[in-house]
């Protein structure tokens, strides 16, 4: 709960725990809601919006979430609805989150003051958030900045999502760990690091290319090359004033990947395009989920027919 | 000439015949104007403003133009303030030729009533303008929609650009030419209509794949395949409404070309995305430039400030 400043009031976290009913776990939600509101000393009707960051998709209207991967049980819940029920008719506004990330990273982290950003997760999959002239680009069907299924390479990789060559099956964290069970050498740092190579994951491939191990070397300049080829093809795409990597980007950091990314799309990249656009890591770090539902909800306020 | 209904008033169309003098080219396009207006029975007085279509790159106010590959002589030309001069200080609005040619086909071609499309030119390099929600995306240095150079291949294909694995370089007009030069087979229908490999154009390998030649049919697989790549990345990063292809496409039509096409960005794009997705010819043919500079000129009234 927060405030147009970008000040938190109160935070609540816990896992997601699915009870196996959509609707119980949005009451569980709106309960939440409530517990925050008592805890700040506030009552609901203090409050002008809710916002809620959510895995997608959404119905193009916003108002339901379809059958997020991430959400078991989950299948088109009235999700704006359902709260806005449960909390006495307060407005409701839902954002997927990559998109509802972006829009915090835009207003109160790594993208502030800017006009146009893509913003890109960088966790266990890659999904992005577009900010076009101070607004969210959502698209048709609410799938705008998907740019983690943008193809890499057509006869490429199978991706998780069922296509091939995504982006994701080349920088996404689960695909990562999935190449690294298949080809890291039992002698390399990353395998000692993890214990064996079924446990090895990015955290391991940054710790032990920091320590200098050739493998992981190796293997960060691999993630280095599909990342800056993401880069140039959004940069020509469209021309932003930023594009801001979310959680293995912002965990290895400048010298293993930042530095070594802005190199290649220079690179890769007309002068013109290349010579402002800031490539930089999200800054909001743990507390990025509290201001991606604060900023879902400003947002709402800001644009209220949506 | 025309108005906001799209009725074209008066039309003069003639080739560029650089003069050597910016100055000077620009002043011939004011006479062209002047005269324009008197063929319809008007005084300048009459008009509301000025829109010209031209190649970038543009500066970031929309007054000058840079460096265009395609205008030698000209550098940095401030083609706003000398042409307001030069017609009683009316309003002067500048757009890139793709953008351009975008919002025409948005406004009254293929894109006609639809909220966000990407226009792609497909003729000797592959432009590109973005609408959303109605606007052109423009970018930081005027540079969005520079789709012909998103990457296809990080190792691939020298683009006339200086960099490699364009889009333009794979199905862009010229660079097939180049190609066509070095791979079609002597017996092939495409040099026979060519009259020589050196000579054969996207043209002979439409017609000839219109006639059954295999080497042909080869090519325009091998086309498709591109341009269903280009799309697909465009497909999850903007959800747009429409895609709508230019010349090349505009020419081969629904079988050789939209048909395969279509095809291949469902089987390698979400079907949520992918379904109501239109992939389209672009629909004003010959008479797209003059649209495109009456839209540039009608989009500059509808936000003086730009």
């Amino acid at each position: 709960m927060g405030d147009e400043t970008g000040r938190l009031r109160a935070v609540r976290r816990r896992p997601t725990e699915l009870s196996g009913s959509a609707t119980r776990d949005v009451a569980r939600l709106a309960d939440d809601a409530r517990a925050l509101v008592a805890e700040a000393g506030l009552a609901l009707a203090d409050l002008e919006a809710v916002g809620v960051s959510l895995p997608g998709p959404l119905d193009p209207a916003g108002d339901r979430v379809l059958d997020p991967p991430n959400l078991p049980g989950w299948h088109d819940v009235p999700v704006r609805a359902l709260l806005a029920d449960a909390l006495d008719g307060l407005p409701v506004h839902l954002e997927n989150d990559a998109n509802a990330a972006a829009l915090a990273e835009w207003r109160f982290g790594a993208g502030r003051g800017l006009r146009s950003l893509v913003y890109l997760t960088m966790s266990t999959g890659v999904g992005g958030g577009i900010i076009e002239e101070g607004r969210l680009v959502r698209g048709r069907t609410w799938s705008a900045g998907e740019i983690g299924h943008s193809v890499l390479e057509w006869e490429g990789e199978p991706c998780f999502c069922g296509l091939r060559g995504c982006v994701e099956a080349y920088i996404g964290g689960r695909a990562w760990a999935r190449r690294l069970a298949r080809v890291a050498p039992a002698e390399s740092r990353v395998v000692a690091l993890a214990g064996e190579a079924a446990k090895a994951s990015p955290v391991h491939v940054v710790q032990a290319a920091r320590e200098g191990d050739a493998f992981a070397l190796s293997e960060i300049g691999r993630f280095n090359r599909y990342l800056a080829q993401t880069i140039v093809t959004l940069a020509f795409t469209l021309d932003p004033d930023a594009v801001i990597l979310g959680t293995i980007v912002a965990a290895a950091g400048e010298t293993l990947v930042l530095e070594p990314v802005r190199r290649l799309v220079r690179a890769r990249t007309w002068p013109r395009i290349a010579e402002g656009l800031q490539i930089r890591a999200a800054t909001l770090g743990e507390e990025q989920p509290c201001y991606a539902g604060l900023c879902v909800g400003l947002a709402g306020l800001a644009a209220p027919g949506a």
